[in-house]
């Protein structure tokens, strides 16, 4: 069945997100606030012009901010979409806005999937992103064709709006405090002697592993900070998690110590570099020399 | 071929090595501080008296200044080794340490071993441990019969003492700041309406997943704090990592978060419960009440 659908926000998870969407045959229009990727997008086979009674609304933006200016902001998108439409609400927020958008979009007849992704751009371009879903029965069949343009896993979290972001927060903590953790154990090998390679050889067979361990530690091994995820992702969403914790009066020392050294990682201009460069900071600090560094 | 062997150290790893040294045929005499295990231990086939002219002497105390009580003490048993024997040093202990035990060693004519353990009593038992080792040709020839019964996994760190005790630091270092992650990130998700199981179910297969998270998730949603491994191994482990930061002058935020954590857990009389109850100091923090809990 082919739908009507609009992607907003054509970063370098929704531009792939986008494409997934026209390969399975819907009709799908891209916007984002550079004229760029919009006009590549149209070239690809979107529409041409942003259409009305929009069947189903993909919002892939970066905060809350973006997420409520797209919906109803001025000349926003929730009166586009059809009576019944699906919104599919993408970034990491707090739960509590999640709910709030929800309520917002029901007050106008549409539809929230508050759906959070995880998975990075080379599995958004394939339609091969984890999706922490939750919302009403209706919002999950009228994001059914999206979801899977888009996902190989999507999470079903149940019918509350909130408990998709909550999860997408729970996994962002810890990956953020994973990585800090990664780079910390890595250079504090190297002030023993041992080389960041055989780290990250012996720590992936043993306890000591993480995803992010084996994922992020070959970047610091070649010394190369291409961003496939960059440093300034984690003061913002660290800094989610951690307004959320603070909300709840939660004490979170380990995520907040991470935070730290991402901040401290984007304060001296590294925020564009691949997250793994996190251990810069602690190279830095401790006066390493990182594989690749002169 | 059949070794005369000792091994120190009778405690929940040490007695499972010394089983899997007697299993594999070799003569081997246990020793401990308490007698029952002892005891014990000759009647399931160990010898009955302390050996002379040792061929392997294992030593599976508890840290530094038990190895060097146990080789050079006052009744040390480096003299009851024959010359050109073999000591197999397990206790986590600062590389610098390693490197002082081993020259000693070499001077009473005795081959040295630096080779930490992981894996659990479990694995201790089956003979299925993993060791980083490190340490001299003769060390490694030498140490071959009895790490061949103990060990499933050896990790060949080079020839110089020191190493295998620094990629234990960092293997700890990792293990202990993801298990206090874990609990951080689990109660976290419980502030936010998300049920134990459902995160343990979920992270398990995202980015935010460790081994450690997998392992002792299930631990709280269980609400069984079953000392697999004890809390009480945190203060004394990561205390040790944090002992070798200092020295080289590194800054090891998350390391030390964790530390504190479990530092609360031993503090409030919970240091004999399974590692994975530092979330009952979270949870405590912040007024959740653990699965389990009444």
């Amino acid at each position: 069945m082919t739908e009507t659908m609009a992607l907003i926000g054509l970063g370098s998870m929704g531009y792939g997100m986008a494409q997934s969407l026209l390969r399975a045959g819907h009709a799908v229009f891209g916007a984002d606030i550079a004229p760029e990727p919009m006009s590549r997008f149209q070239a690809e086979g979107g529409l041409a012009a942003r259409p009305e009674a929009i069947d189903t609304l993909v919002i892939a933006v970066l905060n809350a901010a973006q997420t409520e200016a797209v919906l109803f902001g001025e000349d926003g998108w929730a009166p586009r979409l059809r009576k019944g439409g699906t919104v599919i609400a993408c970034a990491t927020v707090p739960p509590s806005f999640a709910r709030a958008m929800a309520a917002r979009c029901a007050e106008a007849g549409l539809h929230y999937l508050d759906a959070p992704i995880s998975g990075g751009a080379a599995k958004a371009a394939q339609g091969a992103l984890s999706i922490m879903a939750s919302g009403s029965a209706e919002a999950f069949t009228g994001a059914g064709p999206a979801l899977e343009a888009m996902a190989e896993t999507v999470f079903g979290l149940g019918p509350e709006p909130g408990a998709g972001s909550a999860m997408k927060a729970i996994n962002q903590m810890l990956a953020g405090t994973h990585i800090a953790a990664m780079a910390e154990a890595v250079t504090f090998g190297m002030t023993q002697g041992v080389d960041p390679a055989k780290t990250v050889e012996v720590i992936s067979k043993c306890a000591g592993s993480s995803w992010m361990f084996e994922n992020r530690g070959p970047h610091i091994v070649d010394g190369d900070y291409t961003p496939r995820s960059s440093v300034n992702i984690w003061p913002k969403d660290l800094g989610i998690v951690l307004d959320i914790a603070a909300e709840a009066k939660f004490s979170a020392p380990l995520a907040a110590a991470a935070l730290q050294q991402f901040m401290a990682a984007a304060g001296s201009g590294l925020g564009s570099e691949d997250d793994a460069a996190v251990a810069k900071v602690y190279a830095r600090n401790a006066g390493l020399t990182l594989p690749g560094d002169t």
